[in-house]
């Protein structure tokens, strides 16, 4: 390709709103353009990068035997609410009513629509396994579009779905995939570090999140020092050095609780000043309701001022889906901001208490008023037999520095941007939509499911969050626009009929060539194939040419090696051979 | 792939609503699924084949030297609005309100995004010309789906623009375009007709249509024996032999006009047999309003009774692209429905009068009045000479059998699918955007715009209409999900083996291959292979291996011919090559 020809606007300054680095690069490169917040022109330079994650993606896709289809954008809000996600969506969810009226929304991801394909098509086990994916724009309303490409409400994901007549079956397929994975990200030149993660409320047995290591990523991943653990903030456990029961708490001696008053304080660390009392030394009350049904009973979660309690954590304790931040008018005798454990003296709720909160003989808590809080706080004596004896005590804050593994090992806490997802998603779809199969025995049973996710963007914003230096991108050859840039000096005479024919001699190479034939000077044509990064620079200059002699220049080394104008599309051909089968090892 | 691990639902039966064949076989041989009124899902084979016809647009598409970039599916409303598309599409817009009340739209084309695109970027002559071109989603809430893939609401287009600082520049892309065309539909294996179509009320100036003649088509062709003239129903102009001016109209003896009570007769037909006349002894006028701007003139178009106007012809001869039929409650004074042309004596309204109702020496008219008509209208006697001064003789009707081409051959009519579209598009959107370039001169001046569309699943559908037969779908190889099925009457012993091993080879061999391992007698595998339409089938029956030999046989020809085992990946092969090569001669 020839530069004049195509649309690369590269620009020297990233615009203002452009925080991380990915999100600069990609603008200056001309690989993007916004048109709305969160929604994205890909221009062709992005596009031609997008392409390349995506055939990727394809073939290790199509080696597990999975098979690609395209189920469409607008689906039926009706199958949504049958699974309940209509609800649990909420304003995530793009609606559209059409001109009968009929609601549909904008797919944010197809688990009922690909359900209802395989419910229609699938009978027999002997049907069954079965994988299908697709690669396709989904949408999601985002409260706060973001980071460039990294929270946007308008993005392209592979999606794919498995089908099983047996548990050991979606094993065998969640770890084809998981490798596969594996596959995908190393050979587009990202890194990727498994997680456990949290199957979260819709449901499912095991997931693992594939998590690129980098500062601008917004999800944290917790490993343990021993290389043996790994799991998302949400999932990740602890071992627990604290007493495990009421009965086991230390306590300080005896002392009524002292009420003392905290006007207009709003957050612990507020309350802590106020008291002159660290949050370490008090009790957070975070009030919650579970079930689906009413009356839904009340959870009290208390973990120490300074810890975060985890949802995931607590809705396993409470064996509970349903569980969700009570809202404070309906909390009725609970003060939202305010409460303390001994609430549960007066208010039939279930207190679920974490071992570290526990740990403390006497605490600062809500005072179960307006602008009020206790000191002298003591689980052992001020919570009544029958509040005691409904209380639960159990792991359901976040890991936080200090923490060790379940085994033992310190963990250390890094944060990460989620390239993909894999999920043992279980009958939970196939159940709310009536997807069955007849087994040997002619018994219909719910298929058992999995999904499997990936952000082709996602590759392609760590990439240049990883791998750009001070002077732009520095593509992997892999997914790079064009894997080699001809730069002529001046584009006339001798220069010009080398760099001609060089291109054309690639291109019936397949190589992904571009010749800058722009009339700059060379400064200018330097910076920019720098800044878009093409991997390879082929310098055509009058002293070399005269000498018989090109240069190649790999973008991120230092030094250009002098090649022989014989034969050069041949070792220009070879280098990126080379590079590519270095990305793939 | 073998067959068992993929999703191919055959049916026996099409659904009842599939009226076309394209729709019956789609359904039958398990390429798409309905979900919601034209909203399909593509299933595997389907999507198969999509892909390859997308494939072969997007080489083409590249050896013009285009761009491929790929804009989002939401886009503002305000663009649209700026250019008035808003309210020219009016109900076919899909509306989405996002979670701040902003206005987005689902995109079903890219003028305004790609324009809004280029104004960003572009501003010298330098950088023109440009292409750019997307494969994508396009958006269309129809008010009536049907016919399968011919009418849907969410479908995928080829969409390309050029953009041009010169009106040569543009006539040389346009021409690249319609060549490339050609050659795409000849390598799809669908026959397409270029006709001259109508630039329409968007603007522009040349424009051509590509047609698949097929008697399910929706659109109209009308060609010339001597097959020099080419147009779609909208454009096709014909040749004159009637009066050409009021003076020089055909006029009976004057007689006094006659009312006639017509109650209840909405349509000609119906007000001819109420009055014992035959339609083309009648005159049709109909009432539009021209400009766009308050006082909006009134243009009254009067044809014969039998003949149709043409919107098109009647805007060019009003020289207004603003005009629009007259809607009744702000037809003031004229009595839509019971219009005669004689309404122009009291109203100052223009007459545009067809040629072949001038030449009626006398005629039956609209009354002017609810449920009444006139006889013996007269042109030469019964309009007042103010209105006959205002009066326009042009062609402004649907050319019909035993109309001649303007260069006097007869015209033939016949119906299509349309698949593509080539347009000029000059300035429209450029200056509704403010798209401007630096000329030589450094003047700004508007963009010179081309666009040019293709359906792919329109050749899909187009395939589906002209290459089925009883059986099922006969696919072009270019164009085939798989190249090759393999059909061993018996998947065990030897006949398992040699279809394992050829199913390998072949695949080696980059051939797409499928192989029938299910559990099903003969018959269904056989008829299967017919229905879902594989060009070449190979079969493993117990007689031929025992003599070494295999079937081959291609579908929709009469017999097989034997192959020797030895060898036979290579010979499937080179067939597989022979038929593709044949494609693209």
């Amino acid at each position: 390709m020839y530069w004049s020809r195509t649309l690369i606007p590269t620009a020297r300054q990233a615009p203002a709103d452009a925080q991380i680095a990915s999100h600069q690069w990609m603008i200056r490169a001309g690989l993007v353009r916004q048109i709305a917040a969160g929604v994205y022109d890909w221009l062709p330079l992005g596009w031609r990068a997008m392409q390349k994650i995506c055939a990727i993606i394809r073939q290790e896709m199509d080696a597990t035997g999975a098979q690609e289809l395209h189920l469409p954008a607008l689906l039926p809000a009706q199958w949504w609410k049958q699974t309940g996600r209509y609800a649990d969506y909420g304003p995530l969810l793009f609606k559209v009513k059409d001109r009968r009226d009929t609601e549909m929304i904008l797919g944010p991801t197809h688990e009922e629509c690909v359900t209802e394909l395989v419910k229609a098509y699938v009978g027999s086990h002997k049907q069954l396994p079965l994988i299908l994916y697709q690669i396709q724009g989904k949408f999601r309303d985002e409260a706060r579009p973001r980071n460039g490409l990294l929270r946007v409400r308008e993005f392209f994901m592979k999606d794919a779905y498995s089908f099983h007549s047996s548990a050991e079956s979606l094993h065998e397929t969640y770890q084809a995939m998981y490798h596969a994975y594996v596959r995908i990200f190393r050979r587009c030149g990202v890194s990727a570090v498994a997680v456990e993660a949290e199957s979260g409320p819709i449901g499912g047995e095991a997931s693992h999140e594939f998590i690129c290591p980098c500062a601008a990523g917004e999800d944290v991943m917790v490993r343990s020092e021993d290389g043996a653990y790994a799991a998302n903030l949400e999932r990740a456990g602890r071992a627990i050095f604290a007493p495990l029961t009421l009965a086991t708490a230390a306590a300080a001696p005896p002392a009524p609780l002292q009420r003392v008053p905290t006007p207009g304080a709003a957050t612990m660390q507020q309350v802590g000043q106020m008291l002159g009392a660290p949050p370490q030394h008090m009790i957070k009350t975070l009030v919650f309701v579970a079930g689906k049904d009413a009356p839904r009973p009340w959870v009290l979660a208390c973990v120490r001022g300074d810890h975060e309690v985890n949802e995931a954590k607590l809705r396993h304790v409470a064996g509970s889906v349903e569980l969700a931040p009570a809202e404070p008018a309906r909390a009725a005798g609970l003060i939202i901001g305010f409460v303390g454990p001994h609430a549960a003296n007066t208010i039939p709720a279930q207190l679920v208490i974490d071992p570290d909160v526990l740990a403390l003989p006497t605490a600062i808590a809500g005072g179960n008023e307006v602008d009020w809080h206790v000191k002298n706080f003591n689980w052992r004596h001020h919570l009544h037999p029958a509040a005691a004896q409904r209380a639960v005590v159990a792991d359901i804050r976040n890991a936080v520095p200090g923490d060790r593994s379940p085994a033992g090992s310190p963990l250390t806490f890094s944060k990460g941007i989620e390239l993909g997802h894999v999920f043992k998603l279980g009958t939970r779809y196939s159940q709310a939509l009536g997807a069955t199969y007849l087994d040997e025995n002619q018994q219909a049973q719910a298929i058992i499911m999995g999904c499997y996710g990936i952000g082709p963007g996602r590759i392609l914003v760590a990439a240049l969050e990883t791998l750009c230096d001070a002077d732009g991108i520095n593509w992997p050859m892999s997914i790079a626009p064009y894997q080699v840039v001809i730069t002529p000096i001046q584009y006339e005479g001798r220069a010009r009929q080398v760099a001609d024919q060089l291109h054309a001699e690639l291109v019936t190479r397949g190589v992904d060539v571009l010749l800058d034939d722009r009339d700059q000077r060379p400064g200018v044509k330097f910076k920019d194939a720098d800044l878009i990064g093409i991997p390879l620079r082929v310098v055509l200059g009058e002293k070399g040419l005269a000498a018989g002699q090109a240069e190649l220049k790999r973008r991120g080394e230092k030094g250009p090696v002098m090649l022989p104008l014989a034969n050069l599309a041949a070792a220009v051909d070879e280098r990126v051979r080379k590079c590519l089968a270095e990305a793939t090892l």
